[in-house]
């Protein structure tokens, strides 16, 4: 089996992290693979927001309705919204595409990583987290080092494909 | 840069095939990556369509509004449907997980892919086309050999990235 595809085998969502914080050079080569991400139209709807300090990632965390000590993203020491311009019609599948990209890169340079939704639960105060006006945030990557071991064997549903000859 | 950065930042959708047939067994380890795809509370509320009939595909072709020659795929001579359990709630973003898993895994192995998205003109006659019961079709991945050259060097939208330290 080819490196990418034991890689894209290999991935999961971890949900414990070390307070380490991620060099930013490793989550900027997270978020490149992220811009390369296919997405409807080619349209590139997206801005990606790093969030590195930990006084925002609280402040973050209470906007979603968490109790601001950063529980709603797992602790990650360094968070990044994708958001997508307001309207866009594939503004759900090009997200989707962006974080499936970013945690399979995060995978490949030794990060763990895991999918954050209750963004959607934000009130608009938007600005105050680097997101630009005109766009609306649609998931959050929590991005670290894993503090738990790697749930190992990994099961699937059965029963899920069908072939037509 | 490791082989999975390289693979991730050097796809790019094909919009035109050669006739040539993919090999059953390398289309089914696409499709296993697909199944491996993250997914909203690990739900894994998909089922995963492969055809390889060219009657089938012009037939499904003729089914979304194309003229019947298989247009709405590019020709490709594989297809993959991705149909998600009606009313899941992370519909569209588990279908963009498994296709850009899937469009990932075809590039390692040599193979071209692009997603195709008129399968949402589609009429509800999903059942002749290897959908099970209970499932709506989301998208589809067109696979097999591209019948262009790369098209290189990639532009990407400028000014994506806002860090907050």
């Amino acid at each position: 089996m080819n490196e990418v595809m034991e890689s894209l085998l290999s991935r999961r969502s971890t949900r414990a992290y070390m307070k380490k914080q991620v060099p930013l050079d490793l989550t900027l080569q997270v978020v490149e693979v992220g811009r390369y991400a296919p997405n409807g139209m080619h349209q590139e709807p997206w801005h990606f927001t790093v969030i590195r300090s930990w006084e925002k990632i609280c402040a973050l965390d209470f906007a979603v309705g968490g109790d601001g000590k950063g529980g709603s993203f797992y602790q990650a020491p360094t968070l990044v919204i994708v958001s997508i311009e307001e309207g866009n019609e594939f503004a759900l599948q090009d997200t989707a595409c962006a974080m499936t990209n970013m945690m399979q890169a995060a995978h490949s340079l030794g990060l763990s990583s895991v999918w954050c939704n209750r963004i959607s639960r934000m009130s608009k105060d938007y600005a105050s987290f680097g997101v630009p006006a005109g766009y609306v945030p649609k998931a959050v990557l929590a991005l670290g080092y894993g503090a738990v071991p790697s749930a190992g064997t990994w099961h699937v549903k059965e029963d899920t494909v069908t072939i037509v000859e």
